[in-house]
């Protein structure tokens, strides 16, 4: 999950008023920003600062990124013709100076780094919706309506994705995040007529790299089976399915990430404490539990209540070795 | 689910750029709205055209409804004072023009008429964000940094909603739907210790009444036991849950409606059929089925479309028995 943002004045600081993805393409700035959050807490891993747009950006597809909305496209995909305008990403060309950040934190940094990719679902809504939605409606009406124009869609996605994770990784990344949070917008049944054959490309792309991969989505109760068949060493989900309901639904030989709701930690320490305690007893100290909240953390949160969380999970671990 | 609305040129006439609000308040515009899709199609049932908003705009809660987004207030919720201008609706003087249009409906209509709530943490989601909302964090903070506070607004809502929809079966509707879209937000847990509650005083404070009860939720798959024990004679579910599963995790005594995915309908009427009949399959002619959309009509959605659809509907359920 995105662990660098709004909740530390530092990083309101670097950002000022400049557009997102203008920082991005600044490699001194992305790695001082991803850097920020390990200086506050001594998290387990670091996650580059980027956006799942960024590659599309790379090879041309004018997204901006309006601030309190989202990723923003002025003329949204709706034919055939739009999806012409995608091609393969070549990463050295396209998107050197994501290289070049991940390049220099592999070197600074002592923990893993986490590169990451939008999954296709998550980028075919960005595109088709030209910025975000609720009901992913026009997106969901050109998958049921024109099957194939869908098919090429997903599948030049998938050229896209692909290179930028393998690209990350040869850089020095040292696990991969597939992020698909607009996904559980889906039933079960049209998740795998329009969707899992594309993971399962995806993660075949990918497969040969020895790092592991996190597959995430949000409100995809209904979804997890599927998820974990297309591919991913872990799945993450968000805080709306209980840890050992997951368990029951995946099978124990699945690990998962997650899944404190990021609202709680709007609250005073108190319920931080028994709501982070709740999720780590769901996940009963198996090894395969990686801790994470259900979601980015919110605008507001108080840093103290992260850094406490953070001393909190690390002193269960180690108790419960 | 609101069967009147954008994708009816009708609808759009009388409209016109009005406030919607303004337009409720209107009771022989109420009423017209609410028989247009009748005109259309040979529907079930009625819903009155309203929208979850009025009980608190009618005991002084100035909420506007802004096209395109929602219901917007202007100084949202924050506090145990804002929570203090919630008062117990008294239909009668609140909110004449409803009973009105109910009274005018009953006469008129030879299908059943449904009245309709928005359940409490819904209403308390629009308090407290100020307008429609992607991850409801104000009233999650709020529920979990403030439980008093929340109670107090829990409670307070319940008696706003339990007389309005008394009043609705006093004034003739002969079912009622108890619609919470953003419940689905929280974890089993939460929905368990801060809504549960309420929403037992709700279903106990109609209970007298001999009329059905629909309760709707968007995305409550983890949640869908705890809704069906806080009360309601069906349980309402949107299309992420497949009906199957549904019943599994409820009993086939309970009733359930849904759960069409409103996309769908965008799509030529061969992918409309498809899918329908994949939705009645999963059914599979129960009694306790009662079809319909799985959230509400979508504004493009072709009218045509909805009127095969009644008629699909209709022939299987005859040929069922």
């Amino acid at each position: 999950m995105r662990q660098a943002g709004r909740y530390l004045p530092e990083y309101r600081d670097i950002r000022g008023d400049r557009d997102i993805l203008e920082t991005i393409r600044i490699p001194d700035e992305a790695v001082e920003i991803t850097l920020q959050p390990l200086r506050r807490m001594p998290l387990d891993a670091a996650i580059l600062f980027s956006d799942i747009v960024v590659p599309l950006v790379a090879i041309g597809i004018p997204f901006r990124i309006e601030a309190g909305r989202g990723p923003v496209l002025d003329e949204p995909f709706r034919s055939r013709r739009h999806v012409a305008r995608l091609r393969p990403l070549e990463p050295e060309v396209d998107e050197p100076y994501t290289l070049e950040a991940v390049r220099a934190l592999a070197d600074e940094l002592d923990v893993p780094l986490l590169g990451f990719a939008g999954a296709p679902f998550t980028l075919a809504s960005y595109l088709v919706e030209g910025g975000p939605s609720r009901d992913h409606a026009r997106t969901k009406a050109l998958m049921f309506a024109d099957p194939l124009t869908w098919e090429a869609l997903m599948g030049a996605l998938v050229d896209v994705v692909v290179p930028h994770l393998r690209a990350q990784v040869g850089a020095g990344a040292s696990a991969l995040q597939v992020f698909d949070p607009w996904v559980g917008a889906l039933a079960p049944a049209h998740y795998r007529a329009y969707v899992l054959p594309h993971m399962r490309r995806l993660f075949e792309g990918i497969a040969d790299l020895t790092v592991p991969v996190i597959h995430f989505g949000v409100g995809t109760s209904e979804l997890l089976e599927l998820m974990r068949d297309a591919g991913g060493a872990a799945i993450g989900i968000d805080h709306r399915t209980p840890l050992d309901r997951a368990w029951e639904r995946l099978g124990h030989a699945t690990a998962i990430q997650g899944n404190l709701d990021p609202a709680v930690l709007l609250a005073p320490w108190e319920v931080v404490e028994r709501e982070a305690l709740d999720v780590l007893d769901r996940a009963g100290g198996r090894a395969g539990h990686v801790f994470n909240l259900g979601h980015g953390v919110l605008p507001d949160t108080p840093v103290e209540n992260l850094q406490r969380l953070v001393d909190l999970v690390h002193a269960r671990s180690e108790r419960d070795g």
